[in-house]
């Protein structure tokens, strides 16, 4: 619900349909969630990097990125969190309708979030993987170094330190990282993609 | 400026150009500001046609559109209108990005704020198009009915009656909407982008 009565929806000539047909492939968006550290934005790089070889129009919300931008302004309370998943999921609705494959790479921690944004969308446009890493292994990974500061106190709110990370109940793909190399993960995701027949525009 | 210093900037493997090339024309941001009732939304979806039956990709962010999505937490405020076109141009800016041209319509009244807006972009990546109509052509016009609700006092803080629009100092084009049809002023753009060599990729 919009804050104003005062705005009326101006319809755009042009329809998602049009742009898909011309792109010759339906838009969704890919999800990626999971732990700092679990490999989303590895995985994100590599469908990304396959996806446009292939000829599609692609593009990568990155999370961490996003908070440079439009985020800039929240911060990591469960408020901000929560504020976060809808800017972004609101985002990727809008590359979604302009015919574009989102992947979104976002650590999301809660099953609400998560269901909030996957409302947003068509059944079928949203499609969710869980990049599932054991803590353990992201903590000896910790390519950032974020974990070494949330284990001596000088990160608060941090996920799988000092708040819950939520594991998803029904992903559409599960891609364990700490198992499978880059390539099999993304393979598994393009997989579930090629079997929804999302790759390839109705026509 | 981020709230937060514990995130990275992860670049993705795809450059702009890349995209460009791929789509085979510059991404750039048009943003049409004016009065409500000026004619933004009705130039922006001609312009989104006639590229689009050009085979570019284009994509129109509406005001009012996106204040029913992501900016559906913001009122009329000054402070709020200041965020709705920080978060408007930030996710123009993902679209140029993303290799699309993207035409922005919103009010966006204040110099600042479009001045903010234009600072986001590469030099080049900006067209500033002042949709100029008399304010009491868009009296009459009122098309959404807004301007009998804002003389009577049922809306505060209506650009033109109760709060100020600031003529654009130096925009790229201005069309004249009581003078111009829909046509002319999208033809008065499109000479702007082809003089700037801004339709095709420069290889």
């Amino acid at each position: 619900m919009s804050q104003s009565k005062n705005i009326t929806w101006n319809s755009s000539k042009l329809t998602k349909s049009q742009r898909q047909e011309r792109n010759n492939h339906k838009s969704l968006v890919v999800w990626l969630t999971g732990l700092s550290g679990s490999g989303k934005s590895t995985i994100a790089n590599e469908l990304e990097q396959q996806l446009f070889n292939m000829g599609q129009h692609v593009y990568v919300l990155d999370g961490d990125n996003i908070r440079f931008g439009i985020n800039s302004d929240l911060g990591f309370s469960d408020a901000d969190r929560k504020e976060n998943i809808r800017r972004v999921a609101e985002v990727a609705k809008l590359f979604v309708d302009a015919g574009v494959i989102v992947i979104v790479a976002i650590i999301s921690p809660f099953e609400s979030g998560r269901q909030l944004a996957r409302g947003k969308f068509e059944p079928g446009e949203f499609v969710e993987v869980f990049v599932d890493c054991p803590l353990d292994t992201c903590l000896e990974r910790d390519p950032k170094g974020l974990y070494r500061k949330a284990v001596s106190g000088q990160i608060n709110q941090f996920t799988g330190i000092t708040s819950a990370y939520e594991n998803p109940t029904r992903p559409e793909v599960i891609v364990q990282t700490a198992q499978l190399s880059v390539q099999e993960c993304a393979a598994k995701v393009m997989a579930c993609l090629n079997a929804k027949e999302m790759l390839t525009c109705e026509r």
